[in-house]
């Protein structure tokens, strides 16, 4: 029978007395515990009483901010990638991070010209070019709109995993697969704007402009515009962030994230591509032979293994937890593979969380480890089919000159003090 | 054919060149627009290159914060409502928020004894009682625990619309409805915790106890418990809040919030409720004749307009989106309908965006405003067959003594300005 005279403020002593426990042979329910630790646990009798403390009041932030413990799981700028801040990029903690959404804190950014401050009860966004009634239309315009939707998208720059082209370069998941986030946005088709504005029949291309300094420009096929392009602005609840393109950005479904046009300020609808700056120097993968592949917007199927990863090492043996997570610009993902031997033997691992397509999934896989070396990889597949390859296969088709679409599966070695580091295997 | 020889930094005048629209001409595109103004839209020829200012890098904000101009967006306390901060609640802005998540920095925020400061690395989680192998966990055991879990769920006080039962009194749905937020939890099932230490044959309770000064309490039934409850550790992608229970929480899916205890430092395993103070002399329900209901544990189908309302009025006439929030602690939300009359006509909602069974829906409906006055409700149902009923339906059952559970249809009265305001109707 349970002991109904406990007081709810148990001390420290009546805390261990309760559960049977009480100075060293606090060791002995660690070790009962339903898993191992490698290292000794701090001393059972230090747990603090964090009941004897008054903590703040309810709204000591009006808006929230994480704990001083998570002071570490931040973005964190690349700053010898690039010529300055303004053109550079941070990368999502993705090693520290669970479930399916991103917090909006935390997603990856990536400038060209800085981040554009705009009020947007000034702000314009213009419908020209092949259309019967060219448009301008105010946020209100935008926010009036019929058919709002939430949609679950992820969103990975190109470049995203660029550096391990020659080889394994950076020692994490923030860095090797961190310019990637996933957030549900709020908006209007924008399909629907482009109806209001009634678009030509010789129309096949539009360019999508932002208000930023650098005036970043994409063009898009008419065809994916009208499929599941939005106009949004709100991710994840709330308004879009300014560094990610507050007050209205594209949503391009699949496609690599540079095309998604944050602070979008003008539509224009023509029958060319425009081969910007963005479509031509840069976001083409140029091949070993000298010729470039352009125009690859889709972000073929991938994944990584957050944990372990070289900044998230094992620190028990016993029971663990391996997850990462999975995503495809084609479709759904319908099955993730890991191995822990560098891909000689594979188990399915278990997809965990709501995860539509063009959106990211989490992968789990419960497992025991006695503290053998691993090498583990992820290999993720989706439902066209398209099964992620190694990087060895991409190589032999693509050279190693590109920066952009390395989808190759990634390794991490786990050494047997639970470090994880960055490696290759052939 | 499109102007293929723009360049790509537009100035203001070509902006309206461009668009066909030069001066005064800029006012007729307004009214050609798919949305009709009520009040003069600021002239378009305002419009601020943004393009010409270098904004800030890609980590100004390590950790990312909301716009500057949406500054207003925050938690807001009721200083009067209660002793004092330490045991007050702040409340989530609806109004708004769109989609179905609540930013973790925007989730509503109860304390019965202020926010713990908890150090999870020596934070310890003990489970005792009709138990055969007590136990106490690190936030590590936790971790490492199989068969973690992704589940949104809805988390709402009790007391949400408290302050309704004799009659309109708040003015903002952030005031009458803002006790609610809906979060991905990521955890483990508390049944995983449970089995580990051998849950008795006879037990059928268990007492869940937080961490803060308040230690607060609630007596959970055991079936509930080896249901679907959660020892969570993340909410939305990242690590708990320390206002949400940072390092972790129970997640208590569909009943009252009070259940859901922050800093869970204590499993109790009995065979009888505790009667604690939550229990006896909160969270029950009296009635008109004295009597107390208690143990109504489920939050039942309830639902909110968030915009139109007193935060959010019309500011256009023509085409506009009314929006709101649906929840069932029973099952799924499967419709929403909609009245601009006080009642008398209802039309169905479009629901739109993920919310399995015990998350929050969102509903839309697109409609067009003359300035008429409005009366606006919505009407929730779920997928038991319940619907939401009127407040003169649950006061005729429960009288107006109760603060708890008052999950009728709210209505806000629109005046030809667009202003909104709570109102009953008869």
């Amino acid at each position: 029978m349970s002991d109904r005279s406990s007081r709810p403020a148990l001390s420290r002593r009546s805390f261990l007395a309760a559960a049977g426990l009480a100075g060293t042979a606090a060791l002995g329910v660690r070790q009962a515990a339903a898993t191992e630790a490698t290292t000794p646990d701090p001393d059972i009798v230090d747990i603090p009483d964090w009941t004897r403390h008054l903590g703040v009041g309810v709204n000591a932030n009006p808006y929230g901010v994480p704990s001083p413990f998570e002071k570490d799981v931040v973005r964190r700028e690349v700053t010898w990638l690039t010529a300055s801040s303004e053109s550079s990029v941070s990368f999502t903690p993705i090693y520290a991070l669970d479930g399916t959404i991103t917090p909006n804190g935390l997603c990856f950014v990536r400038h060209h010209g800085g981040e554009a401050e705009i009020d947007p009860a000034r702000h314009r966004l213009m419908i020209h070019g092949l259309v019967d009634k060219p448009r301008v239309f105010t946020m209100d315009d935008i926010r009036r709109m019929p058919g709002r939707v939430n949609r679950a998208y992820f969103l990975e720059c190109a470049a995203n995993s660029g550096m391990e082209w020659r080889g394994a370069q950076l020692n994490g998941c923030q860095y090797t697969h961190g310019m990637i986030h996933n957030v549900i946005y709020t908006g209007v088709p924008l399909r629907t704007l482009l109806e209001a504005a009634g678009v030509q029949a010789t129309a096949k291309w539009i360019l999508a402009e932002g208000a930023d300094a650098s005036v970043m420009t994409r063009s898009i096929p008419l065809e994916k515009a009208l499929d599941d392009c939005l106009v949004a602005f709100a991710m994840n609840g709330e308004a879009l962030r300014p560094e990610q393109g507050y007050p209205v950005r594209l949503v391009v479904p699949g496609w690599e994230g540079n095309m998604w046009i944050k602070w979008l300020r003008r539509l224009e609808v023509g029958d060319q591509p425009w081969e910007q700056r963005e479509e031509t120097s840069k976001y083409t993968d140029l091949l070993a032979d000298g010729r470039s592949r352009r125009f690859t917007f889709v972000m073929d199927a991938k994944s990584v293994i957050t944990s372990p990863s070289p900044q998230a090492p094992l620190r028990h043996q016993g029971p663990n937890v391996l997850t990462g997570i999975a995503w495809s610009g084609r479709g759904a993902i319908t099955r993730v593979d890991v191995s822990l031997d560098g891909g000689r033997n594979w188990r399915t691992a278990r997809l965990e969380g709501h995860a539509p397509a063009k959106s990211m999934a989490r992968f789990y896989v419960d497992f025991d480890w006695a503290g053998e070396e691993l090498l583990v990889q992820s290999r993720a597949m989706d439902d066209t089919g398209y099964v992620q390859p190694t990087k060895q296969e991409l190589r032999a088709v693509r050279g190693v000159n590109s920066i952009y679409h390395n989808n190759g599966i990634q390794t991490w070695l786990v050494r047997s003090n639970g470090e994880a580091e960055n490696v290759e295997v052939s």
